[in-house]
C-alpha cells in the first residue's frame, strides 16, 4: 500500500481563516487575506470554530492524493464515500498482469495456506492472460480477476470530510485494509500540514466515548461514561 | 440479473407539478397541492420545464429499487453514482456460496471456455469456504473472491439523477452489464410512471447528436450534425 | 409559518428495514421486502443500527415538504443545507405584494417599534409597486424588498439528512425563525410516523452533551460531564 | 462587485493529466506524476476526454474565491449550487451600516428613480442602526434590510462544476448580476490558467446550440439546427 500526497491547497490555515474571518467581519474577503495575523492567531479561531462543531469553513481546504496497492473488495468500500472525488484505474482498460495484496490472516492460518493464496492468485492471472489472447474484451475477461487483485487511484477530498472519513475508518471496528489507508492518509497530511492534520483523529476521540456496541478499550462506551441522570 | 421497483414517491406528477408552480405563483405550495389540475396540464408544465434544461423540480420524486444478480464488478461501477444512496450486501458479513454471473464472451469463445469458467468459479468458491472453516475471517478470505460474483442491493435515487444516470449507462459505449441494469431500471419506472419514466433516455436522444468519439449509428456525431459555420 | 408533509416514501419502516437486512443476509432484497416481520422486529434493528452511528440506511426513506410564511433570511440560511432539494417561489416571477414576518423583538421594544416596523413594510411593497408600474423589471424592482418578506418553497430531504439538519437547528442557539421551522417539520414527520420521527432530537440529545461553547442548560458541556482522565 | 482567485490546486494540469493516465495505464499515480509530459501533450489528453463528455477527472482542480459587492438577491441564487462551499458573511454577527447594490434599470428609469432608490437605502440604514441602539437583536433588526444589501463570501469550487456553473448562469437569460458575478469568475480562472479556463463557456457553445426556448442570437435553437429527421 503506498499513499502520496500529491498536491493541496496553498497556505490552507490562511485560507480557512479568511474564512472564518469572513463570516464574522465587515472587512473584505481579499483585504481579510493580506492581513497578517500570527500563525498562532489563526490557529487560535480555527481551532475554537471547529470545537464548536462548525465544519464547514474545512471545506475551502482540499488535497488530492495518490493511492496505490489496496485490493478491489478496499476500493470498492472507499468510494462508498461519496464527498470525494475518484479516478480509479480501470479494468475495462487496463490488461494485467495484476498485484495483489495478501491479508496477513491467509499467512498468518500456516504456512500451507500462505502457498495456497498464492498459488490461486497466480493461477487467475494465468487464466485471466490466456482469455485475453483468446479474444475475450478484458472487460469480461477481468470477471475471472479476485477481489485481491491491487488498484490504484488519485483521491481528492476536502478536509471536512476527511475528518468525517478518518473519524470512521480508523476505528478498530473498521475492515484492516481501509484503516490502515486512512492511517496512512492522515499521516500524509499531518507531515504536510501538522496542525491542519491534528483535526485527523477517530470518531470516538472526537466524541468522548464510544458510540460502537463494544468498545475496543480506547474509549468507554457512552452509557458507561454518560450519567444519563444528568439530563437537566 | 433481477430489478424490482420497492417503492417510489406516491403521486410524482401532481408533487413535481406542486414544485414548478410554487417557483412560479403567489399560490401557497399546500393550496396547489390540492388544486384540482388535469393529467395532461400537469405533463405540459412538466414537459415544457424538462425541455428547457431545468431538472432540478425532478429530485423531489425518488425511487427505491432492489437490484440483486449483478457482479462486484457492476456493483463497483454503480456506487461511483454518488448522488445516490445505496445499502449492499457485505462480502464481511455474508458468508457464501455465491452465485455468480456469466458474461456471454465466456460462453460465446466456445464450449470449452464456458467450462473453464464455471469449474474456476466453483474451484474458488470452494476454497473460500474451506478457507474459512480453517479460521480465516470472512473479510479476509473472499479475497479469493472473483468479480463474476453476484451481488445485491438497495439503491434509492431521485429522478432528475435517474435521468442522468440512465442517459450515460444505456449508451451503447458502457459495459454490457451496467448498460442492461439501467435498462431494466428505465424499464420498471416506466412501467410504474409512463410519462415520468418518458425522461429516461439515452443521453444523444436529450441531446441531438453522439458525443462520443465514434458513433454507434443511432445519432450522427455532433461535428456532422452541426454545421459550425451556424454561429452567429 | 406553516410546514405540510405533502408525500413521504410509502411504508418507510419496511423499506428501511429491508435495506438493513440486505446489507447482513443472503436473501434477495424483493423477497425481504415480502417478508412478514412484526412492526417491533423492524424498529429493533433500525433502533439498533442507527444507534452505532450507521445511519446510511435512513437515507432511503424521502419526506417532501410545503415550506411557507417564512422570510427570505430564513429561506437563504435553510438552502444553505445542501443535501436537500428546493423549489422557491422565485422574486423574479412572481409580483407581489408580498406578506412579511415580523419579528416578536420588534413588538416586544414597544409600541412604536411595532408600528414603525408594519409603516415601513408598507412603504416598501407601495415602492415596489410603483417601481413595477414604472417599468422597472421585477428582478430589479425586488431590490428595495426587505428580508422580511415572506417565502414559500417545497423542500425534500432523506430521513438521515433530517436527522442532520434537525440535530443543528433545534439547538437554542439557532435562529429563531429557522429554528421553528426545524420544529415544525419534526413535529408534521414524528405525526406521520412516530417510530421514525424519534430520531429528529436536537443535537445534545444525540451526544449526550452540548458542544457549543455555552450550554443553554439542558445538557452539560462536554468538559463537564465527561472525565478526561477516562481515557485509558 | 469584485471577484478574487485567492487560492486554487497548484500545477492543476500535471494533476488532472496524472488523474487521467491514472484511469487508462498502469504506472502508478505517484509515478505518472512525477512523469515529464509537455503542456501540449497534457492538454491534448485533457481535451480529448472533456470533449468526450467526461467530467469527472475536472473535480480534482479545486479553487477558492473571494467575492463581495453582490447583492443578497445574487447570494441567495448562487448559494443554490449545491456542490460548492461556501463561507458567508453573517447578518446575525455583522452589524452595519451596508453598502448596497444598485441595479442599472432604477437610474435608467429616470433621474427621480435613482433618487428615491438611494434615499430609501439611507433610510433602511438608519431605521436598522436605530433598531440596534433601541435593542432589538442584530439577527432582527435586520429583517428591514433590503435584498440590495451587499455581502461577501469565501466559495470554494471544484472546476468540473465551475464548468457547469458558468454554462448556466453566463446565459443572456440568467439574472444579470449573478452573470456578471460568473463572467468575471470565469475571468479570473482564465487569467490563472488560461488552458484550463477556456473550459468555462456558455452552456450553448458547449452544446452546439440554445435549449431554452428563445435564442438570444447566439446560437440558433436545438430545432433550427438538429434535422429531426437525421435520426436514423
Amino acid at each position: 500500500m503506498h499513499v502520496e500526497l500529491l498536491s493541496y491547497t496553498p497556505d490552507p490555515l490562511r485560507l480557512l481563516y479568511t474564512a472564518a474571518r469572513t463570516c464574522y467581519s465587515a472587512g473584505r474577503p481579499a483585504e481579510l487575506w493580506a492581513e497578517t495575523a500570527s500563525a498562532a492567531a489563526m490557529q487560535r479561531l480555527i481551532e475554537h470554530i471547529v470545537a464548536s462543531g462548525h465544519h464547514s469553513i474545512l471545506e475551502h481546504a482540499y488535497f488530492n492524493f495518490a493511492l496505490g496497492g489496496i485490493s478491489r473488495s478496499c476500493s470498492h468500500q472507499l468510494v462508498r464515500h461519496r464527498l470525494a472525488s475518484y479516478s480509479q484505474q480501470s479494468q475495462r482498460y487496463v490488461e494485467g498482469p495484476f498485484d495483489y495484496v495478501t491479508p496477513p490472516s491467509w499467512e498468518g492460518a500456516g504456512e500451507a495456506w500462505g502457498r495456497r493464496y498464492h498459488r490461486v492468485m497466480g493461477e487467475l492471472n494465468d487464466l485471466y492472460r490466456e482469455a485475453l489472447a483468446a479474444g475475450i474484451p478484458a472487460e469480461d475477461a477481468r470477471f475471472v480477476l479476485p477481489n485481491a487483485c491491487s488498484t490504484q487511484l488519485v483521491m481528492s477530498m476536502n478536509l471536512r470530510q476527511l475528518v468525517h472519513t478518518v473519524g470512521l475508518r480508523t476505528c478498530t471496528r473498521a475492515q484492516w485494509e481501509i484503516r490502515r489507508l486512512f492511517e496512512q492518509v492522515a499521516a500524509v497530511v499531518r507531515q504536510a500540514e501538522p496542525f491542519l492534520g491534528a483535526f485527523l483523529v477517530t470518531k470516538c476521540e472526537r466524541l468522548g466515548y464510544c458510540d460502537e456496541r463494544e468498545s475496543c478499550g480506547r474509549y468507554p462506551l457512552r452509557a458507561d461514561v454518560l450519567d444519563q441522570e444528568e439530563r437537566k
